[in-house]
């Protein structure tokens, strides 16, 4: 006989990972009671990173007691992958799953907002759905969906490219292919970057999107002191600010 | 002198709509105690619905008391628009934010997850960035995201291409087309469609992709009896399923 299989919880992250300390948003103001509940309970975690999963975890606490201490937990981290590579060959992630198969329920969990989406997991859910895991997508913050919301363009179709390059030609050739996908299919393109190029990439949009198109960026999404602007190109240009360096930062843009 | 300005809050609904009443989660069970506060204190609202909005802040005042009873609060509806219609000339939206610019905070709100996201409210927003009233997009769930983690397809590019056609045959080449963009761009694509259509929907993907495209179906997220399937062409007709008919579901394809 065997036992029933436990579930793979996906536990969403708050998004002031790497933010100053202090301007973190109170967990409750940014996840749900009942996922803060059901990650309470879990012993068995994968992570994206050990550290910032402890760190998670007695926030937690302060809410809703842990089930077992943090030390006793079962923490395993995710095999490194490069943040924004398109393909890698995937390990084998079945061992990392074997409490699910003993019946014991395990949290999958990045260091910000939902994992596997724009972030590492989704070989790890694949893997469950191969081994017949449950998998459960627990409600919290995105920033790509906040930003997409709060920018008012369109959100009846959309895009997510991940990051651009680095190389100064290499991204504007990027930009004017997707401001032609935009112009093409109607969608929205959203783009992250490293917080310290947040300047970089504006002005590289700036530079090299049409006037006419619109442009959204959506800065510490959650946190105290985030925003978002939308305008024109043109309207961007007339009026310059800056970005800061050291929070994360979504942008949009989309031909109309 | 002019008083200072009000937010416009984007403020998530459940995805519970239209489910069957008793199926609902407990409303501190999708959305943050945070979110539910800012909820409980708004006196002018606009809406997708406001007969839905209603019952969605009868659930609120169980949890954190409304600071007006329903019947006094404003809550006015956003002009009908065609779900999925691609581009639509918008009306003058000015007038809704009147509030925002006599110093009162908004709430904007549609039948189920975040606003102007697969849902209208976009074009309010827009106008909310032109007249320079602040913006705040609030956590909450989206079934779109939860949908593409749960999959365990390739989070880190994807696009969003809202409903497919009725018509079979321009359904069918409208799934070619998506497959095809997959396999360019790498992109996981995700779809929605209206629950009682979700099984011909499910019957035309898997006669029209190829057998080793990856297919995911989430069904239900939130829900006490939602789940996610995911796997590929080939293991999808080896082993059919149905669909509920009443339940939202978003579908997503990948070409690994």
């Amino acid at each position: 006989m065997t036992s029933p299989r436990g579930k793979l919880y996906l536990v969403p992250n708050t998004l002031d990972f790497g933010c100053a300390l202090g301007s973190e948003p109170d967990l409750q103001d940014v996840l749900p009671l009942g996922v803060i509940r059901i990650a309470a309970r879990l012993g068995h975690w994968v992570a994206e990173n050990a550290k910032t999963t402890r760190a998670f975890l007695k926030r937690v606490d302060a809410v809703v007691p842990l089930a077992q201490p943090v030390q006793a937990l079962s923490i395993v981290e995710l095999p490194r992958a490069q943040k924004g590579a398109q393909k890698v060959a995937p390990p084998n992630l079945a061992p990392l799953l074997a409490a699910a198969l003993q019946g014991h329920d395990i949290g999958l969990i990045s260091e910000a907002g939902l994992p596997a989406v724009a972030d590492p997991g989704a070989a790890l859910v694949q893997a469950a759905h191969e081994l017949g895991i449950e998998v459960v997508a627990l409600p919290g913050p995105s920033s790509l969906l906040l930003a997409l919301a709060a920018s008012g363009l369109h959100g009846q179709s959309f895009a997510f490219i991940g990051y651009l390059p680095v190389d100064a030609a290499e991204r504007s050739a990027r930009i004017r292919e997707l401001e032609a996908l935009s112009r093409r299919h109607g969608h929205t393109q959203l783009m992250i970057e490293t917080p310290y190029r947040n300047e970089a990439l504006l002005a590289a949009l700036l530079a090299t999107l049409n006037d006419a198109t619109k442009l959204s960026v959506s800065c510490g999404l959650t946190l105290a002191n985030g925003f978002t602007r939308s305008g024109s190109v043109a309207q961007w240009k007339a009026k310059p600010s800056g970005l800061p360096a050291d929070v994360p930062a979504v942008f949009s843009l989309l031909v109309t």
